[in-house]
Parts: structure tokens; C-alpha cells; sequence
């Protein structure tokens, strides 16, 4: 382990972090809200102090292995979160430390599970804080470290495959630091669209910026205690979903149609299986609706497209209580839960991508074993696929199943009913947000045990780092010092 | 497709079957209950018939390939099943026929899941043939069929593959007639033995006869309406116990102790995890019983002892009401449902074996991710684990996973609970038996949809096959001629 150059790299996102809180004390001091003033320079100080201390002397020795991307990535989340909930402590808004570092985690992996019962009359600043949280963590800052100071192509490839998500990553151009400041500068103009149309609701410019930030990250904190359902506005409703929807698409996608490569975009399986559930999903849930309750036509297409929208994208967001619904939907939105966005996209979950590889591959194999000497291949996009991304999907799907198992297992020890424990690790794995019963589209997650906080926190890293930089963290040897 | 050779295959199995049938028939004859005479004669006359239509002439082209011996396979279980549920329709114990072929799959698949509400009372003779398809279930019809007609050895591999469990299955002697039929005879002592042990506790030959079947086979269907707490008896609970742990286990290893290799079973990585899942199992749930509830010591160690072999080799009996027990125990139940029993045992669930390998496998993973360039590689019994075995349980997982997904979606439409739901498939496709909630531990599957009994019906099948018999005959290109 390198770990002058881990320390280095880590100061340097402390620093960023740092910078980036300044934010969140304009929006106080816009808002004269004094008594926070000292929440937010506090931990400023600190970041910067740390930033300065550990993030500006260059080490001799720059190199970095895969070992060290991932463990750089796992403690730079850790850290992020151990500082950043530092505001909400000191102004007293979640005076409990574990509570308010739970908040902050699922606001860095945008899960958007929330511990606060009582959201609005809190001080705006704060809530800015909360919600830019999300739009930090959908990109991610090492991400966001690449992009504004650029490393050797080596080094930068072994830190973004630890925290970009989807089975593989990959450069969109041929430089490393220019693919992510495409990314980023995409991932900018999506969020300003969104700001833009939703000032045309008249929610105002705050609750536009605010709700844009959670929808951009795919994470769901809202300001209202209701959610998006707080507006009662269902252009807002439409906006978001659609926003959210698009979110979840693979941000070189977005790059391809700036180059007007349509035909890379519309011969994109992925995207199709993408639109292809959100469709199927939503003509399933909206007739159920239409079928079982008393909804209409507009509100029960509106509902449909929303949930499926917030739960397959990972958001989260909430305008209807599905709670509420037939166990048809219920299950199908359980199940849309561990989908979750296309690769390269900010949405969390398995991945579409993944999905449909575990489904070719399962065809490939039943058709091998009925033909035992035809040479089969599975093939994305014509291409056929490497057998080494098979395996590594095969290999994330073991760990993903271990870690719900474990997860649900360890949370039980703390009583709740089955269905929240279960729901609860697999939102907070997903980075979804809402899970079932006590944990529900109008609940939220204060009410939980210790125990059980800290293992989501494990499990919304985890599952937002896709597993191997947290994994990688309890393996003894990974501390050694070669 | 060799159709001819498939039909005669099936001939011959229909043909045993009806063979079988006539101890059912021996027992009405013994217990003089005239009126279900008629239910057993019809069947018999048409299984022996449509054996000696179709079985007895050699097809000229006997060949058999992998494809062959996953579609007799298929076939002969459904059949079997359609066949073997006619007494109970005839004799009017269970009039619906559909409900008849839950109850007959359930029975030959091992499951155990019943839909009977009431079953003391019940003619002995149709009682006796229910708890006998447990142990024709349990080690395979075509099983023996090969060990009462020898066939060619290629041509066995492929039909021995096809019903055998496990992640490969081996001969323990070179020849395969050899090796089924040793198998064979452990089953036959290992059952005698349990009658043996039963008869000493007073509950008579029958109840001795029809429990050990149930145990052989990992079974779970009783005589008793409260199953084996039925018996009130906890010299019963304790024998009944420990032969479902001895069930769970690899039959290769009671053969390696006929031939005194003490070594090759003390030495067996599966065996020592088998036991020490079974023993962590039953610290934990016999502690948390004494803290949680008034279950004192002796009490507690028995129902914890039984409840845990009853699940982990898949057999299902129940004597303690697990509905009631704490959520951290109901949750290690639904863990211990996917775990199942050794491979090569009559054991269903995932297997030891695999989610050994899947563990292994993870950690090598996680290893090889922190050093790329060693080679690394998974071994069981110091043997290197070749990486096509790898890839099978990894197919295996997805399949498994989806299976359990789209099963639980589809019931969901005919309404019941998550849980319910849920734990109904995990129950049926692991072969086990009882769920939890409104199937639990003392409840049964009769007021379960029409639509949710078929689609459990093929989850029993596909978990008693190992998914691929089953999911074959869903593929149309297996139907073609060549």
C-alpha cells in the first residue's frame, strides 16, 4: 500500500469538500440565518485545514495500483460523510452524530433515505447542504477531483473504475480528464435544464435548485415533508419524472447526440431495455391503479410514471403512497428496486446493463446445454462480450446476494417485521430511499435501531461504490505496507 | 430430438410407477379399506398398460444425448406426477385434481408443502402412498430405473446428471449401474435403520414406516395434522432429528465409511461446513429461545435442534411453531431455506457445495482484485476447482435469482402477503415445505389461487431438477426433430 499517496489524494478531497461547503454558508448568509453560521465554518476550517495539511505536498512515489483506487475511493466516501454531517450536528438540526451521519451518507451514495421526521421550517442553508449532498455524490468527487485536476491517464483509470459505477468503465474520448469533464459539464447542463423548467411551476428559485440537485444525483431528499407530492403541482410531478427518467440514462448517450452520432443511440440495446421496463412497468402499474382504485386516467398514468420513474432511476422521490397499492404492485416495485439505472448513468441499483447480460447469459446457456459442442457468445450492441465482464458480473452477483443475506440478517436482530428489514437493505443497497411498511413511502427511517443504521450506512456505500471498495476495506492485507 | 428413444424411456418409468403403486394398494388390502381399491387398481392398470406399450420396444437408435436426458427427465417427473395424483382424485381425499397434483408434485419433488387440511382420518393406504412418493422422490425414479435396467454408460451420465443434485455429479465406482445401485442400498439401510429406531417409541409400524419415508426423501409430509409435535414424543423428535441431519449428507461418504476411508469423510470440506452451519444455527436460535421467550433449556435445545435439520436438509417437519418465534430467528429460517443439504444427499436447496463455492470464490475474487497479476484459484479438498464448474453455479445463481423473481411476481397477482408470497416460492423451490405467514409452520397451501398452485408446481419441479430439466422443455428448439 502506497500510503503517502493515499493520504495525499485524500487530502486533496477533504479540501474539495471544503471548498464546496462555502456553498451551502452563501445560502445562509443570503438567508440571514445566523444561528448556522458557525454549523458550516467550523467544518470548513477543518476540511481546509486537513486539505492543506495532507493534500498539497506531492509524494516521491505517485504511483497507484488498483489496490490503492479502491481504497482511496472507500475512505474518501467515509471521510466525505464523518465531515459533512458535521453542519447538521452543530446547529442542532440532527443533534445525534450517527443520525446526522446517516443523513450525510445517504445523501453522498443518493439514497435519500431519511432519518429527520420533520423536514420543513428547518433553516434553508441546511437543507441546501442536504440536498447538495446528492448532487456531489451522483458524479462523485473523485470524479469531480479528476476533472479539475488532472492526473496521470494510469492513475486516474484505476480511481474512476472505482467510482464510476456499471461493469465496466470506460473512456468516452481519449483522454481521461477530458472524458470527465464531458461528463461533468453534461451532468451541469441537465441539472440547469431542470432548474429552468421547473421555475415555470413557481415553486421559486430555491425549491427549483434543491429539487433539481436530488433528482440530478438520483438521490430523493426533498424539502417537503410530503416529497414532490408536497407541491401539489402536477406539472412539477411531470417535470421530475421525466428529469428523473433521464437521469438514468448513460451519460455518453448524451455525449453521442452532442456528436450527432444518433445511430450509436438508437442502436443502444441497453437504453431500449432501459425505456423498455419503464414502459412495461408503468402499463402494468397504471391499469392495476385503474383496475383496483378509484384513481383516474391522467392521475393514475401520473402516478405510475412517477413511481416507476423514482424507483427504476433510484431516486426515490415520492408522490403517491404505494404503500397503499395491490401486492401485484408492491412486488413489482420491490423487484424494480434492484434494476435500478443504465450504466454510466448516476442511478444506482444492479444496473440495466447488468440485468440484460445475466439474461443473455442465462439464454446462452441453456441453448449450450442442449447443444454442448456449438461454440456460444454473448453479444451486446453486435459485439461480443468479453468473457472476463461475464465473470465479473457473475462474481458482484454473489457478493450483492451475500451482502442482502447478511444485511438482513444482522438488522433482525434488532425486531422490525421481515418486509422492512428486507425493504430496508435493498433500498439502501440500491441507493433507492423509501422501502415497505414502517419504512414506507411516508415513513421514514429515525425509528431504526443503532445496530441497523450503521449496517445501511455499510450497505448505501457499498452499494453505491459497488461493493469491492468497501469489501476491499475489511481484508486484512489490503494494510500491508507492499 | 430422438423421440422414440425418449418415449421409451418414459414407457419404462411409467411402467415402475405403476409397479410401485401396488404397495399402496397391498396396504388397503391389509388395513381392508375396500372403498379405495378402485383408486389404486385404475392407475395401476393404465401405468402398466402405457409401460408396456411404449417401454418394452427397443428403439433401433438408442442414442441419448445431454438434451435427451434433460427432456426425459422433465417429462417423466410431470408425468409421474399426473399419474401418481389419480388415487387421491378417485378415492375423493382430495377431489380437485389440481389441488391432487400440488399435493403429488410436492410429494415426489420432496417438498412437503401440503394442501390437505385435515389429514388424520384419512384412509391409511392413500396416506401411505402420499408419504411414499417422498421416498421414490428423494433419490430419483429414474434412478432406479438404472439401477434395475442397466443402461449403455454414456447414455446413464446424461440421464444421471439430469436428476441427480449437486454442482456435478460423479460415480463413486467406475460403473455407473454400480454406483446407483450402492447408492441405493444406503437409502434402503439408512431408512430401515429409522424404522428401527422408531419402532422402539411406541408409535407403531406404520407411523414408523410412513415417517421414515418422509425422512429418507427429505420429504416432510406427516400423518399428523400438527406433523411430527403430532407424536407428542421427544424420543421421536430426537430420532426423527438426527436422520434428517444424516439425510442432509453426501451418500458417497457413508459409502467411503463402508470401505473404512475414514480419512476421505474426516477430510471433507462440505461435511464440516454442513455441521457447522447446522451447529451455529442451533446456538443461536436454542440462546435467543431461553432469552426470549420461557423455553427453558432441554426444550429449547430440541426444538432447535429439530427446526434447524427440518429446514437445512430441507425436510420440513415441524414440531415448534417458528411463526412465533422472534423476527432475528424468522429471518435466519428464510436464510437457512436457500442453503439446503450436501450435495449427492436427497437433500434440496442450493447445496452446501455451491454456497461454499460461492464463498470461495468471493474471497478469491476479492484477493485477485488486489493483486492482478497472481493467479488465483478456488480449491475444495486441496483439489484445484475446475473453472467450468465455476461457471455452472454461477449460471446457476442467475437463474436461481430470476426464477424466484418472476415466481413471486406472478403469484402476487392473485393477491396474499409479501411475505407469503415470497417465503411460498423460497419454500417450494428449495423443496422444503412450509413458509411463513398464512403458509406457515401450522397452516397449508389449500386457499392458495389456481394460478399461484401451477406456478409453484413448477418451482417444486425446477428446484427438485436443478432448474435446467425444467427450463429446457420451455425452449421450443428442443422440440425440434434434429
Amino acid at each position: 500500500m502506497n500510503y503517502r499517496a493515499v493520504v495525499n489524494i485524500l487530502g486533496k478531497i477533504m479540501f474539495i469538500e471544503g471548498a464546496l461547503m462555502t456553498l451551502p454558508l452563501i445560502v445562509a448568509l443570503i438567508y440571514g440565518e445566523t444561528n448556522t453560521y458557525m454549523a458550516f465554518t467550523i467544518p470548513i476550517l477543518a476540511l481546509l485545514g486537513v486539505g492543506l495539511l495532507f493534500g498539497f505536498k506531492s509524494p516521491k512515489n505517485k504511483l497507484l495500483r488498483a489496490k490503492e483506487g479502491f481504497v482511496i475511493c472507500g475512505l474518501a466516501w467515509i471521510l466525505m460523510s464523518l465531515f459533512g454531517c458535521i453542519p447538521f450536528v452543530i446547529s442542532g438540526m440532527i443533534p445525534n452524530y450517527l443520525d446526522a451521519f446517516f443523513e450525510t451518507v445517504s445523501g453522498f451514495t443518493t439514497t435519500g433515505s431519511t432519518i429527520m421526521t420533520k423536514i420543513e421550517g428547518n433553516p434553508f442553508g441546511l437543507l441546501f447542504w442536504r440536498s447538495f449532498t446528492h448532487w456531489i455524490g451522483g458524479m462523485g468527487v473523485i470524479t469531480f477531483l479528476m476533472a479539475v485536476v488532472p492526473q496521470g491517464d494510469g492513475q486516474s483509470m484505476h480511481l474512476m473504475r472505482a467510482e464510476v459505477p456499471g461493469p465496466k468503465a470506460g473512456k468516452i474520448v481519449s483522454k481521461m480528464t477530458d472524458t470527465v469533464r464531458i461528463l461533468y459539464i453534461i451532468y451541469f447542463v441537465l441539472t440547469a435544464l431542470e432548474i429552468v423548467f421547473l421555475m415555470f411551476s413557481g415553486i421559486g428559485f430555491y425549491h427549483s435548485v434543491v429539487t433539481s440537485f436530488a433528482t440530478a444525483g438520483t438521490g430523493g431528499f426533498s424539502v417537503k415533508d410530503a416529497s414532490i407530492a408536497g407541491y401539489h403541482n402536477a406539472y412539477v410531478e411531470y417535470v421530475v419524472a421525466t428529469f428523473m427518467l433521464l437521469f438514468g440514462v448513460n451519460f455518453s448517450l448524451y455525449f453521442f447526440m452532442i456528436l450527432r452520432k444518433f445511430k450509436s443511440v438508437i442502436k443502444d440495446e441497453e437504453l431500449w431495455v432501459y425505456l423498455g421496463i419503464i414502459a412495461v412497468s408503468i402499463a402494468v402499474i397504471m391499469l392495476n391503479l385503474m383496475y383496483t382504485t378509484d384513481t383516474t386516467g391522467e392521475k393514475a398514468f401520473r402516478d405510475s410514471y412517477f413511481t416507476v420513474t423514482a424507483i427504476v432511476s433510484t431516486t426515490g422521490f415520492v408522490t403517491a403512497d404505494f404503500e397503499q397499492w395491490s401486492i401485484l404492485l408492491k412486488t413489482i416495485i420491490v423487484t424494480l428496486m434492484f434494476v435500478g439505472g443504465m450504466a454510466g448513468s448516476t442511478g444506482g441499483g444492479i444496473k440495466v446493463s447488468r440485468v440484460m447480460l445475466y439474461f443473455k447469459q442465462m439464454i446462452s446457456d441453456i441453448k449450450q446445454m442442449l447443444n454442448p459442442r456449438q461454440v456460444m457468445g454473448v453479444r451486446v450492441n453486435k459485439k461480443s462480450v468479453d468473457s472476463s465482464v461475464l465473470k465479473g458480473i457473475n462474481t458482484y452477483l454473489v457478493i450483492y446476494v451475500f451482502i442482502i443475506i447478511f444485511s438482513t440478517v444482522i438488522i433482525s436482530i434488532e425486531g422490525e417485521s421481515l418486509v422492512t428489514n428486507f425493504t430496508a437493505v435493498v433500498s439502501c443497497f440500491n441507493n433507492i430511499g423509501p422501502g415497505m411498511e414502517s419504512i414506507g413511502a411516508t415513513e421514514n427511517f429515525a425509528h431504526l435501531g443503532v445496530l441497523t443504521k450503521i449496517i445501511l450506512c455499510f450497505d448505501m456505500l457499498a452499494g453505491r461504490l459497488e461493493i469491492f471498495p468497501m469489501m476491499i476495506l475489511l481484508v486484512p492485507s489490503t494494510w500491508k505496507r507492499h
